[in-house]
């Protein structure tokens, strides 16, 4: 089947700082046509940093789109250029101190790609050295750490309801070498 | 630690079918001020259909945002007041053709928390029934077949890079009785 949809005008709806908005009207594969709303997004990465004693180490933070706190594995976003592992080695620093020996990539995802292009890049981090951590001006964290297995746990309990971080956690719980 | 962020204003940027966009000038904790941008959605739910030979039932579809086919779970967006498994059970029926006798929910989560409010709601569909779909208007998808431990290794060759189907073929294939 062609599934492509053609475009037939694009109107910017709006230019953010971590987000861009378009309506694109398309041509469909039976030759009607329809609109689709999309996000436009520089991509992100996220880290799940394991120590040698087998704790992750996770952040909380308030997430405005949702009123609450979140507790996720630390994350950020890719500036333009850089590269997602030089990002994810600068934003693990950034948001808990922390630098690694060993990098892992788990794997690369779309989080929600019916309307938005938002990549994200997924590592494991570990051989873990504590530092000091420097946050950007409007960000507030609070580091946890758990064990692997409470954080595995947490996925099914609704403690942790974050895509990425229930990801890379299913990875490191079922598929890392211990 | 207060994370709490103070709504001060909030603009109302855009209105669509599928996404609404608005931008929250905010009071951080230590006082001073800053801007979220904010994607509202009504939530999604997404279906991993599992007949009795192990065999998963995807959907290929083109996603504008990326300009490329995606290979993926059944999924579909929540009717205003549809409850998340009456919706998994129409959108299963009308995008696949699939009937399901026994339904588990396996989680719900959070596509992209630091922008975007989508809420996905996950189904483990088993005891299947084949009969005939009925996509939406604008919406054209194909059907593949593959075994869980295919799907569960495109995972990482990069075959499947949908946020949703991930978690769910995560799950299926480390956690699901067999």
């Amino acid at each position: 089947m062609n599934f492509y949809e053609k475009t037939i005008s694009s109107q910017q709806i709006f230019t953010g700082r971590i987000i861009n908005v378009k309506v694109d009207t398309v041509k469909l594969p039976d030759g009607s046509t329809s609109t689709r709303e999309i996000v436009n997004h520089a991509g992100a990465v996220a880290i799940l940093p394991v120590d040698e004693d087998g704790w992750v180490w996770l952040v909380q933070q308030y997430r405005k789109p949702l009123e609450r706190v979140l507790l996720e594995i630390p994350a950020g976003t890719l500036e333009p250029g850089e590269k997602p592992l030089d990002c994810a080695v600068r934003e693990l620093h950034e948001e808990t101190g922390l630098s690694a020996e060993s990098w892992e990539p788990i794997l690369s995802y779309y989080s929600a790609p019916g309307f938005c292009d938002e990549q994200l890049h997924l590592y494991l981090a570990r051989d873990l050295k504590v530092g000091e951590s420097h946050t950007d001006r409007d960000e507030f964290v609070e580091l946890v750490k758990m064990s692997l297995e409470d954080a595995y746990k947490a996925i099914f309990t609704g403690e942790i309801v974050d895509g990425k971080s229930i990801i890379a956690i299913q990875y490191a719980y079922h598929q890392m070498e211990r």
